[in-house]
């Protein structure tokens, strides 16, 4: 019989289900639902065995087990989901239990950047790694292990937290209450923030008007520089705006240190970087690659990659989740 | 038949070798040799083999097991010593190999900071555990991992090398070549350094003769900066010396920031710290813990404790290693 593999992507403004065949590398079924305002857990819950009932109708076989990735913290060895930042009525919620229930098979669920990385290691850039660290940099900064194969979660699930590693003692102030956490210094609102207040202090305005040459950044946002993203920054660090430039290297030296870090402590086979702010070009990558070996002894290999499966790895990743169920079974 | 377990311990001065029995946690049998001035590899196997064989000539039983540390990088893949930085001749020696082939039972080898690591889970603070990270603070800074019940070396052999971990940027000159590694910010020579420092530029015997009362550490080396060493600032901050006091918290914090980033990113079950400097007194203990818990989200647990084994958890973790290679025939 066909030994399907459910995967389910509960995001926070969207949520995703699809089914795999073993040894297949293309979706046999796949569906999404865009999360509507008010939204709470119930609504989340409905929709989401709705369409994997959807699926299941649609694809013969036998449903084997069930991969979950989840947009919060997650009680991974219980199938409990904690809470949700983002969702109402997700506290203390046994979803593994109750998609055995309803489906029929076994489940194993865990947040979604340890998931996007297993997702990674399994069908992406770390495939045939021994270990892997995954970081997603976007608006924040999250990371989730993979060592021998498996999500490594940590004693209370807290591991892969590069977010919020001290890199730069009393720098910029992050959203957990302390300051120089990773996230603060390199996340995509980080690198606007910086802009916007190099900006604001008026120094580089100044000189690029001695220069005879307004920031190609202001340009970007029609002379509004709350209207900066990272993406604008990264745009005008491409043309060769100096300002940008700046903003963009120092984010780049900062994800590169604390990249280094994590390298010294776990010596991990690859680094695997995806999200928004991967996509700001050469400079950041050559700049975060750089920096990171410069702060690993020169015995200890540095392989950063790109992600390979963009916003999809969660969901193939709760594929590999459902996949290592059945191996263990 | 009783199945001994043989543990070599290979230090950068001195040889241990002990026997330990199955289920027992006292030695069997021990025996330890200072190496003298222009010994080479070849004398420290020749020795260690000879202690060896006089251990089981004195224990009835079969050999079941080698566990070996060595004070030294280490392919623990292949059972390879890569070198040593003390003693000439052991580059590249395989060690594991050839103590089989003398001694006729499998052996294993790690470097000493990760054996130690195991010593301290199987035997000493880490019991129980499922994951533990171990840091050695003496001379120099030394760390291991043990997850899921086993040593976790990385792709290169070069995790837990936390001593190398930037945690002040633009700091203290490292023996490396970089600055701001831990090593270099807490170590005790960093500890001894720093407070030399303080007294040579002056301002702090200044002040202290203002208040009629010279720094209780001059005191102690006899008014000779250059004899300090951390143990006589540990013991003049427990004597509420200012300057020691600040030297003291100083290197803790940045040990304390240093754990931090290491429980972020892991999320260990426990930290255990072992060292000549772990015996500085409960100042240093109260902000390496303070300062650690302040670095982590308030989510993963901070549990940091002393080693429980001392100078002995190589040799012990030596007994580990052999025992996990019976475990896995």
């Amino acid at each position: 019989v066909n030994e399907l593999r459910l995967a389910l992507d509960y995001g926070g403004t969207k949520h995703t289900a699809a089914l795999l065949r073993p040894g297949e590398r293309t979706w046999a079924a796949h569906a999404r639902v865009y999360s509507p305002q008010g939204a709470d857990a119930i609504y989340d819950q409905v929709t989401m065995l709705r369409m994997a009932r959807g699926l299941l109708a649609q694809v013969p076989g036998k449903l084997a087990a069930i991969g979950v990735s989840f947009g919060g913290p997650v009680d991974a060895a219980r199938g409990l989901v904690r809470l949700s930042h983002h969702i109402p009525g997700w506290e203390e919620i046994p979803l593994a239990d109750r998609l055995r229930a309803e489906l029929g098979a076994p489940a194993a669920v865990d947040n979604d950047a340890n998931v996007a990385a297993l997702g990674e290691w399994r069908f992406g850039a770390g495939q045939g790694c021994e270990s892997l660290l995954y970081v997603t940099i976007s608006t924040g900064i999250g990371g989730g292990w993979v060592l021998g194969g498996r999500i490594w979660g940590g004693a209370d699930g807290m591991a892969g937290e590069i977010g919020h590693m001290a890199v730069r003692p009393g720098g910029a102030a992050c959203d957990c209450g302390r300051r120089g956490c990773l996230e603060a210094e390199a996340c995509g609102r980080a690198i606007a923030r910086a802009a916007r207040m190099k900006l604001e202090t008026g120094s580089w305005t100044a000189r690029a008007a001695e220069e005879g040459a307004a920031s190609d950044l202001l340009t970007l946002v029609n002379g509004n520089p709350d209207a900066i993203t990272a993406q604008h920054v990264a745009q005008a660090a491409e043309a060769g705006d100096a300002l940008a430039v700046a903003v963009l290297e120092e984010a780049a030296r900062m994800l590169g240190a604390g990249l280094g870090c994590a390298i010294s402590l776990m010596n991990p086979e690859r680094v695997v970087l995806g999200g928004g702010v991967t996509k700001a070009g050469e400079r950041w990558w050559r700049v975060v690659r750089d920096t990171a070996r410069n702060h690993v002894l020169p015995q200890a290999r540095v392989e950063i990659l790109p992600a390979a499966l963009g916003d999809d790895a969660p969901l193939w990743g709760a594929a590999a989740l459902a996949e290592s169920l059945i191996r263990e079974s």
